[in-house]
């Protein structure tokens, strides 16, 4: 589906276009056209193909799609692949995806399986003519610090995330269960993540870290910016799953730990039993000469030696904090 | 076994030839010959060696067959072995191998232990005859193509393995031992899939960065874009390993979590029958004064007494959650 | 908050300068200005970057704050990046952060969320001209190793709670659940560090190796000295780690050691109990043919032989470590 | 001991030479001399030394043996470490060592701690002559060779090694004690191989990628292909590492899982006594208004009663699982 | 504290100068002059900067101590700093410090907290003039050579220590919680001895690899040596660290094990208990009518099949090795 079309002009917008016009403004030397398709079929890929001249092969991975973040040169033109993170309602992430295609005078970005919209970027890019006018390149870096600036607010739910299991492994307000179900289910989140960042972050240094693309020229200090966020989040990233790690393993000391306590409870309660049995055993035995048995107090006296033993056994165990 | 031996030249098929007019045509410029065996005895494997004028270590390599995956150059040679992964009915993985000499003007394959055709690469090639133009290096590319698109169907199966491993564990379906049992049976399967296909993504580098093989010269593109389907297949090998690592840790927080939920279960039970039997001991004893034993309702209370209790405690473990 | 704002020539101080002043000495060669910010609002960045000609994108970097460490080059203007590291009352860590902007003849320092003073850098400067000769260089210098040293204390502050968890874990002094909470606060804290110091190790790096800004040449020695301390830091912070990791392990183990040891120790007071249950059991019944019954000192035999019996098991119990 | 000593001219055995001569044929250009020698003596190793001009440091390295694989350049001289290793009639690992002196006119080999003969190889030179004409380069390729290909039937045993614990462990054939002391075991092993395996690897590199020593010029492919064979022996070994590890942490999630299988079958066991008892115990009370002890059939009836409930009890436990 | 203090020429000695004549020899091309101090005041450092002209921060670093191991330059000057290892009487490691300055004509080393003494360097530098006429910078390589070798000692006690714990662990001749103690503070141990040599490989590079420092020139192969001896050190210590930590994992599965004998055992003497308590409860019921109890010899075949039915027990807990 076409979301936009239209052409740019020395950092100002001339006209919205239609798409049979692209590949006349195309052609025009210090003009360059922006498109933005969503959820494209395989016919509108094809048109954009004939439009733009674009490689077959990168044209295939966009139909395709479910590529992994990367940015790839096909002779002048840019190939960009990113993923698109949102929380839904129930914090399961889901991952969309943005293939960008940008030539010297062309940008055109396919987003797929996410509402995630770039309208703002748009906006900000034509606020901006002064940057606007470094054209196409400009562009792609706008796109692409947009998508980053939105992985954060994902990192942040996880370490929130994190941080309540870890309040309810410590305070036993969850179960043991629940903790480990809520630990491996955050870990599947972070490597979801995990291979939607950190592969940009690795393909991100070739737009300003030695030679450069010929439309990444002269924006070396923005495209290190973007770098020098995503660095961050996959730090973050890691950092996350290095106390998830130990987070696991400390729980499982915890379920030990646990385990051990009720041992102990039980045992020192079987021995609360286990007392008054032994002693009413003894009385029970039929020796024709037990003198306690004809005293007139021996019952009570036993009764009471029972209930004496027992409480002396549990203010020790209480003691040792075990009950 | 002998599948198939044609020449092609400028793109096009230009007849299945004899083996023994092999070297003929590998004389002519502008020419190819491309040869495909299966399981092929020493004798074959001979007989090529002179027709191509072979490098005797990698003959012998090819004689031996389970190599590790890799590429090498022999002067203008190149020689690829690549591993074929099927899943059988059992899925169980079986590892075949496919090795590939490929010169200016040949390609020889040799496919071992495995069922997977490669006909329709052959086909693929003669239908695209301005890509086969390209020569030797693009039915290397076609052939490798195929191999890599053919580990996909295996690495999402054994998602799905762990998948099912992961419900079982999670809802209780699977005995712990079965679950242990699965996941360590994935990972000797993903050890399999790996050391089949990391050591093959580190050396196709060569094929297109850098200095390259003369046959590979000009196929920049598309020698990457295998590269980029290895690189996404091994991260997710690397993904999936991560999370088998972690589930084998939650497993046994999960065994540790069952254990103590039935000490819990039989420790609470072992009180339902304490508790009586120190009841009924207290009554069996044999003072001389125990008025209760002379009451009419002595028995029936004290029978009651035992149930009240019983059922009292059944109460509270039960809302403890340990019955 | 403006701290402080000074000119210098030649080594020495010129004098306190108003900040209108600012843009007037900074035209003047030989001569630089040296400004301190704390918390600064968004209104003095905007003024500090009209008087210094800052770039857009560190200015924004440094408004929005909670940056990693880094140091970026923006065309001759250094942009440095350090976490300010502090231990609060509750052996917390507090994370301030510094940001420097160092150009030929300014170097301006914006300190955030921190009470750590750096008046006493100035002091150090202008104790010692013959160094601050080398200009705004050698004030970026005294910053980094004023920021470095501090986090001196810090690390052997964690690795003292490391000693006193492992005291606390070998003599069992503290509880296992303790001890494992206290591993896990620390490894968190940690965490924090490592992220504080190694993103700023690996860029330390280019202000002595290879190409080295122009500010900074000439000091190779001093820089190298930075990187020296930093190195230091980072690999103690390794070693904790590697040690902290280790002691989780081996509190996992000491749990199940004591839980084994309750469980010996409950299961030998079981017996205690268990054995004159079973004797008095015996003499409980009521067979007419007991000869045992009708003897005058059989009960106080019965009652010895239970006692003799458990001492005899209460020492075996003893020497087997039991009890 | 010396083994062997000849020399050798274009690819022929020259003679049997005497250990006085050696110098005499060094000296002649395009002949070289072999010599082998077994378990040396000091005084040995200082003729050699001698004759060949050996450097003091490899000699000393020589003397003193139990060296870590590696290759070193003396000048024109390369001195090689190679270990040799055995399996013993008691699966256990013998270390042996092999150090040999390159030339460009000479090759001297000591063999140390090992019964593994290189007689072999000397014939398989002198059947090559088309490839022993390129001297003692040729014959260290030959000699490492042989090493190398002495370390698969090793790896391949140790493979075995870890799919019968497997077996074992999945089986309960054997006891977990002595599973976790095999898998101890193994990795002992296991980490021998490597130290003796994995720097040969980093090693061997030097002789034909890059600026390669005088003596291996020309053999390009030859020392390639040793260094192919010990990756697929190195990567063998991570992967019996991977596994053996994963192995580790499954054994100890399955002696929980038989630990609790059997904390449920003594607890059941326990409930079949603990019933009866409890019973018996009710009709052990002494009160005197219990109609059912009168009852003709009171005790048989409370036998079966029982027993019944007894049998009920343990059907419960056999379809649960826990008997 | 002055050692040492002569000067030397040619590889000889010329004589033991005072403190005052150093500056002198230092100006004397072809003559160098080696001075060693212990435990230095601040003092003595201060004449040993004037007397050769030391860099600042490299005096600082040894005025403070307890540096990592490094290897720097200062223009001309070598500043190394190396640990001293040694066990003391209580398998305890004591860390040292040297520190040795390195100029064209001058080496003066500063020992610290250390007994080890470095005469016998002194002495074999002096047996070997035609060594020592490479001047200051065999010294540096004899006295490195030194301190390398006194490692060796120190990683093998830390093996024998190591493999005492396991024959323990394995023979049951230690308890677990001895075990896991030693382990523990073997890895402390690992980790300082870690720290004292790993650091030292990464820098005695530079003195043999790409571009060295002058007074090194022309002494590859002895400091290549070092780099040798240094990274068998490196590796042992790896292969320990990796066995321990396996052996900290196999410990805890053999307190599992144990523990679970454990269990075994008390409740199988559980069950021989419970069953004549049993029994006895049986007939200790008050029914009128249980035959067995008249019968005379009731009694006796009451205890007879109570001994029977242990023994029975007995005998099948002993065949299933719970006994």
């Amino acid at each position: 589906m076409l979301i936009n079309c239209a052409a740019y002009q020395e950092g100002q917008k001339l006209a919205d276009i239609p798409q049979e016009a692209i590949s006349d403004y195309v052609q025009r030397p210090d003009c360059f056209v922006w498109v933005a398709l969503k959820d494209p079929e395989a016919g509108e890929l094809e048109e954009m193909r004939e439009e733009f001249g674009l490689h077959e092969l990168a044209v295939e991975d966009a139909r395709n799609g479910h590529q992994r973040p990367k940015i790839e040169e096909y002779g002048d033109m840019l190939f960009v692949v990113m993923h698109l993170l949102e929380m839904d309602a129930n914090e399961q992430i889901r991952i969309g995806e943005i293939d960008v295609f940008v030539g010297a005078n062309y940008v055109l970005s396919l987003r797929s399986r996410s509402n995630i919209s770039f309208l703002n970027v748009r906006d900000r890019c034509e606020r901006e003519p002064h940057l606007l006018k470094f054209g196409s390149g400009f562009v792609l870096y706008a796109l692409m610090d947009a998508v980053v600036d939105r992985y954060f607010p994902v990192i942040n739910a996880l370490e929130q995330e994190l941080e309540q299991i870890e309040d309810g492994m410590f305070t036993k307000e969850s179960s043991a269960r629940d903790n480990i179900e809520a630990l491996y289910a955050l870990k599947r989140k972070l490597t979801v993540v995990q291979h939607s960042t950190t592969p940009l972050l690795e393909t991100v240094h070739k737009l300003f870290g030695g030679r450069v693309p010929q439309v990444c020229v002269g924006m070396h200090e923005y495209y290190r910016d973007i770098y020098d966020h995503l660095e961050r989040i996959v730090k973050q990233i890691e950092a996350l799953r290095d106390v998830l790690n130990t987070a696991i393993q400390v729980n499982l000391s915890l379920i030990s730990i646990d385990d051990s306590a009720i041992t102990k409870k039980f045992a020192a309660y079987g021995a609360l039993f286990a007392m008054p049995t032994m002693i009413a055993g003894v009385y029970g035995m039929n020796f024709d000469m037990m003198p306690e048995l004809k005293w007139a107090y021996g019952y009570p006296l036993a009764l009471a030696s029972m209930v004496a033993m027992d409480i002396l056994l549990w203010r020790r165990f209480r003691k040792a904090g075990w009950i």
